[in-house]
């Protein structure tokens, strides 16, 4: 397939990631995680996230999702998330079918819940007809490519406990947001009080492997039952294990996150340029005919709405998903092997439909 | 870890396996299964299953059995399995926590269900305080390594079939079954009458990856949706595509299977021998100084009733798994790469020990 | 209790249900609805809904929706509902954990979908990630005390139909709504095209009944399995079929709804009598001290706007919810036993504390 | 339906129950059980069961049952039941679906566990792969007639409490054991460790009313929540507890089971005499010509095999069930308005059938 800006899963593995898979590929070892490489790597994920750190290995980030929800809550009661959160828009279901949970839903101007829009929906405690707030689940970097600062994760979890509640991070895109805020993984999760964390890799360089983080040891609740009853246990574990220790200890996670970031910016940049050529030099420029980035660039992702027919002329060169039909809003992915010859490219195609 | 008779997904990868994800790792591809890997994959699936054959790639057996029952049964209808099933005992309650629905189990002498003994469980229709039976599932080869024949398998989907059920096949280890029956997967699956399969290739060399195989077009309603929901969808699926293009084209299924089905015979005939050595010469001999094998080696897999201190001895030495602690029954399991030498080294060891 | 405005599941039952229970006390009598009060009510359900409708009894309106829902959705699917719908906020999730499929919310102003509202919800068919919209659900009469139109229900039914999917009705208050509207119930429902209907009696005078009503066959699969396994089977069974027999014959659903409809009229009609004297004659009367009705009065419920402090000192002699604790919105509800001097004593304590 | 020997849940409602609805219907209550029959009720159970006792009012033993189960176990865990118990038979997979746990049967000659059968279940613990045992459930009286003794009973619950489980009793028909061992129901559960209890009242003599008292009060954690969410909270919640009230104020629960019990004994007397009647007095005398009673008859229920002709010729004048098709086996149950003239008629039309 042409390379293009669809998704970061659209990519393929660093070679980093298939090196260590074929180093990992020795005689024998013991499945579902008790060979060597889970020790070192889950020793690994405690030097990153603090010595209290659990990690659970699942294959995909809707595992890793589901069952961090399933460590925060039980069936009557309920996650509080943005409404444009992946596991509200983009799970088909599996919290509700896995963990028979609700999730109450918050409109967002950016993909961000804040301490107020998530006070609307803490009401009901005790009332037995209300499915019980439970937790709240942010995605850092968000769905919309925008970012939490520190002080306002710490502002949500913070919420959370005075609560009794649980702070959940979607951390598909983790790696993304730490080098964006130059922090280190701990600075964003363990110090702010986060309590469980789906940390992801196979967007940024991995072949497949995710991971359910429990930084809250009381969360750490028979899980490893839990992650095989929902159909989340690896057998041949040691792979993925051996995927997240070159993650970690090469460095990949950063420059992987830090060239899909740049990789965006320069996208970025290049789309601002042709606006300004295409700007409405006259009044009667209509204003249909005009671009617009969407939200705060801020990892290694740009929406931007467009002309509807310069949309549907690009997809025809380009794959990409429709953000937003109704606003003509599409998402363009950058990806750890995006080259700027691809932003060139996918720029002058830009340029020449409009 | 030393090498042994643990399990066939205690060995590593193929080497035909790893060098087919290196070359899928190419560019950028669709995620979700939209890639030209799949597309080549699935049509091989049709080639051996026939043109109607339909596969959802998964990612563990575990996923792939609760998506075959998922596709077979309702929540108030029962799935009719060998108490000894995987499904039944080695899944911690996925069919039930995932599906919802019951599994009505029958003792067997080998882990094989006769029409026989499935009748007694096939009562109770209509009545609506009783699970309705809606599927029959075996297990080719068994958990306990026997092997059912061509006509016993079209016994069951007969029998399946007149009570408007549906045969489902947990081929986890279908090729060793293949090789042993010389015979095609259609001829023992398609051909049959089996309306859905299990069929998995990580216990046979590959690095991570199952299918879901729908065999009765009847079965194939919302699956994709259905796969998803239960966290089993894989975004970079070009790479479990690519390994079983491997695996289908390359002769790897056939090699390694039979590769491991011949180490077990020959593990099987050592012990014969270390037995004729060790039998009792004098009435006086105790019986329960010697070893049994327990059920014909028709695969990759001897079970051996041994004394007890010959067994915990044992695993001082090895990992392997207690089969039947009451009776002393153990698992010995070869793998694709089990050699001559890992098999004179064990039975060296047991008579060691004996 | 001291009689008040707090539920019309606060009043107790009938006379004419308790004599049906005690008529129906004869001898003995199959269990499970096998019985011939059972046969006769059917009968009279499908003289009321038409000769398709088919009635499963169940014990409370819970199990009605749960059990509507679980006729039209898999767990996969979607339910487009109003934010302020039953089944949204007021089932602690019982949708989610037994049917495990998503409910899609919408805001409205009166508690009434639109079809353009309901469109807001009807995309990602045939994508794999996003719940499938299956049905839409409304409330007749609303959780508001509003009514839908006919016209208004059957264009909800086109659109529905238009994307194959169900339109349900919740009609725990349904005899409100027909009193209201002039209409059958079969003109509300079957002849506009609903495809199934809770059907309740306990808010308007029976002991414990309510029923899922499948009006479109297509719906009707395996409904008696289903309802058992979600706990909804009722052994003595004659006893339900028996209220709604002599609800349905004796007219007591009409007399009991036009009573607590009237009742509501002439609460909103005191309640503006006493706003009249208390408007703000001057400008500096604050506003926060008047009172306002704040949906049509349309069947047997008022909601209003009142002054904190009134509030919570008429919560000192009257049970009543508060609806939104942020707008200073409570629910006053008459039922079938609320007699003028109810009312007259409800608001002339009003009136004492404004 | 002619007066018959089908079920305890054929016969109607005791005269006392009848009442205390009727007097129960006054004024307004707090629907969902925060009214003042309950509270009274509440107290009665506290009074029979203990200090600590917690009782949950629902619908029907289905929903009891579940609601214990759900109170014990979580989806990963499992409950030791005997192959014959209610919840493993007639629920249809109700704590499959609403719980998502497994069950782990056992086969029994009579009904009942006993420490050594239900340790054959007691293996796996901290193997993810495994169902974790969780609970042991037991039925008293059994469904197949039979008592378990009170010693029984303790060692069953020492047993669970030894492997950190928990021992619930279906006491669906409590009442009837409770007379038979001439005990108190205190005596029989709380006394003996008995964790969590179905009391049942609805075959009984109720009209309708199950409860889930909990007596461990470590397992009463958010029920109120499960309950609702598993559609078991009932709204005029005052006319189960009332109906509890005279069940076990006016000592009904007693004279009522005290009835059937002896209604069993005279059944079991007539149908002895029968069959020294009918004995073979002649070795040439057939033996399928024969009638044997196969249980001891301890409360309620008489199970019978007899003769396939005579079984289906006397069904055509009686209702009743079949109990075991392959073995000829019946169940006859007296209820609480078994006179004795329907069991003289009734033997009387048997012996006309020999």
């Amino acid at each position: 397939m042409k390379r293009g800006f669809g998704s970061d899963n659209h990519s393929g593995i660093s070679p980093e990631i298939l090196q260590a898979i074929a180093a990992a590929n020795v005689d024998h070892a013991l499945a579902y995680g008790g060979d060597e490489w889970c020790a070192r790597t889950e020793q690994l994920f405690r030097d990153h996230f603090g010595p209290q750190a659990k990690v659970y290995f699942v294959f995909n980030g809707t595992g890793a999702n589901v069952l961090c929800i399933d460590a925060m809550c039980r069936s009557h009661e309920a996650v509080v998330c943005a409404e444009t959160a992946h596991i509200n828009v983009d799970e088909c279901g599996a919290p509700q079918r896995v963990v028979g949970c609700r999730l109450l839903t918050v409109d967002t101007p950016d993909g961000k819940l804040t301490p107020e829009l998530v006070r609307t929906r803490l009401h009901g405690f005790g009332f037995e007809h209300h499915s019980q707030p439970k937790a709240i689940s942010i995605t850092q970097s968000t769905e919309l490519g925008t970012l939490y600062t520190l002080d306002e994760i710490r502002a949500l979890a913070d919420l959370a406990h005075s609560y009794n509640m649980y702070l959940h991070m979607d951390g598909a895109r983790l790696a993304n947001a730490a080098v964006a805020l130059r922090c280190s993984f701990k600075e964003m999760t363990t110090d702010l009080g986060v309590d469980c964390l789906s940390f992801g890799g196979t967007k940024n360089g991995m072949l497949m492997g995710e991971s359910c983080v429990i930084l809250n040891p009381a969360l750490d609740i028979d899980l490893k039952y839990r992650r095989k009853q929902m159909t989340q246990l690896c057998s041949k574990m040691r792979f993925i294990a051996a995927q997240f220790e070159a993650y970690l200890t090469t460095g990949l996670w950063r420059r992987n996150a830090e060239h899909s970031n740049a990789m965006a910016q320069l996208l970025k940049k290049e789309l601002q340029e042709l606006m300004s050529q295409h700007s409405p030099a006259l009044p009667s420029t209509p204003q249909h005919s005009t671009i617009k980035i969407m939200y705060p660039v801020q990892v290694n992702s740009v929406f931007v709405q467009l002309p509807a027919e310069v949309w549907h002329a690009l997809q025809k060169e380009y794959f990409f998903y429709d953000w937003d039909e109704a606003q003509n809003v599409v998402r363009w992915m950058c990806s750890f092997d995006t080259t700027e010859d691809d932003i060139h490219s996918f720029v002058s195609a830009l340029k020449r439909l409009l």
